[in-house]
């Protein structure tokens, strides 16, 4: 299966390539439109991945699988509930999550799908919202939980949501990827805290992109995060999150003491 | 004062410029990173204007004055409250609001302050918030009011005003406008709708530049909407609205039949 990541080599070069056995076939133009071989070949041992796109924004699903909707006592959506994470959050594998220096309480992991749109669209009916997806990324949809329900007003989704590396994205992206059968699996400093089938999603990736496209424009390179399921919990200061699909890899982020 | 538009001008030539009684100092470069004049000069007659500038995102304030919390029975906030509205929601003055093919419902005018941003920032000092105010612009915060509260357990800011066009700005960027006396008037067929003044606002515009940008990471270009007050009402299809305010200019729309 192809994966495509982005990195840097050296000091200052990013690139983006195909990543096979290792080894990275460098292209060079737009991911999202024929990306051309440049020829050059580097060992993925020699760069730094970086998140694996630069999406407009990041579309999060709430409330999208059976099980946490059981869990949680609520009815599953009739339309998919998101909001939206900046495209400042957004934060590749191995970089640090940093706690936001205003807010000192409960950081929270949430494993998930991540789509990756590939082309611009809008109003997609559900049987063409295939050609809309260029493939699949894993996410660790990180949230300032205490934020979220501080104002009885108003549910601060965006503000709990929204911090700078609060959008975690990677390591690769995987065109084709069959969700069907795959699970999600994440680990809080090498202890399994999720472990939940895809199958469960309330609402499908192809579902996802031609209902959110009725309500928002998607852009190439735009993430839409599939929602988590159980499992959901805290990261302590210095602890690590690895996410992993198995098909897409390992997504592994360290929160900064 | 001086204030910034952008433009089409011909069937494509997308362009900016400093405005002053009614000719358009063209420029070049970027807006916020000092533009240089290029010497052409042309009349605003001639031109249509475009949204001002290019937002990443534009963060959208609830419940950000006293006289529209006190109607709706809330508690003023103690940090801002906000969600996003894609970049793909702009729209500048002159253009058609959009309703959504999937959407029948009652579509709202929000007339509203907006700030500019000029630099990217976080975690910005209240006394430094200044600095990195570009300037100030006309906000129409559309929403599409019935899809708000359609899900019992998730309120749907970002879905019912995301849409493309809901993000209307515009006429002008207008850099050191003084907000303190000014008021929003918003028309809905020539008839006077809402027409408040910005003094009333609970976090005033340095405020909000310090605490928004300790939530996110701000970039030139991304504009805050201030919130609205009392007066907002529904656009019946058809029908257009205007957003003035004294100093910076009338951003009028009509919703598309």
């Amino acid at each position: 299966m192809t994966s495509w990541i982005r990195y840097r080599s050296g000091s200052a070069n990013v690139g983006f390539g195909r990543l096979e056995n290792g080894r990275i076939h460098v292209h060079q133009g737009d991911l999202f439109d024929a990306p051309q071989p440049t020829g050059e070949v580097l060992s993925e041992a020699e760069v730094t991945k970086l998140a694996p796109c630069q999406p407009s924004k990041i579309v999060a699903l709430w409330n999208n699988f059976h099980a946490l909707a059981a869990k949680l006592e609520k009815a599953v959506p009739s339309h998919p509930l998101f909001l939206i994470k900046p495209s400042t959050s957004v934060c590749g594998t191995g970089e640090a999550l940093r706690r936001p220096p205003s807010y000192g309480g409960k950081i929270v992991y949430e494993g998930e799908l991540g789509i990756v749109i590939g082309k611009r669209c809008s109003n997609v009916a559900p049987g063409d919202a295939a050609d809309h997806i260029f493939g699949y990324t894993c996410v660790n949809d990180v949230t300032a939980a205490e934020l979220l329900n501080e104002d009885p007003n108003f549910a601060q989704w965006t503000r709990a949501k929204g911090f700078d590396t609060f959008g975690v994205i990677g390591p690769a992206i995987v065109p084709g990827f069959d969700w069907r059968a795959a699970h999600v699996r994440t680990t809080l400093d090498g202890v399994e805290r999720q472990h939940y089938p895809l199958a469960d999603m309330v609402f499908a990736p192809e579902q996802i992109v031609s209902l959110v496209s009725r309500d928002l424009t998607l852009l190439p390179g735009d993430v839409i995060a599939c929602g988590t399921s159980i499992g959901v919990g805290s990261i302590k200061d210095g602890a690590s999150v690895a996410v992993n699909i198995e098909g897409i890899g390992t997504l592994s982020n360290t929160l900064a003491k």
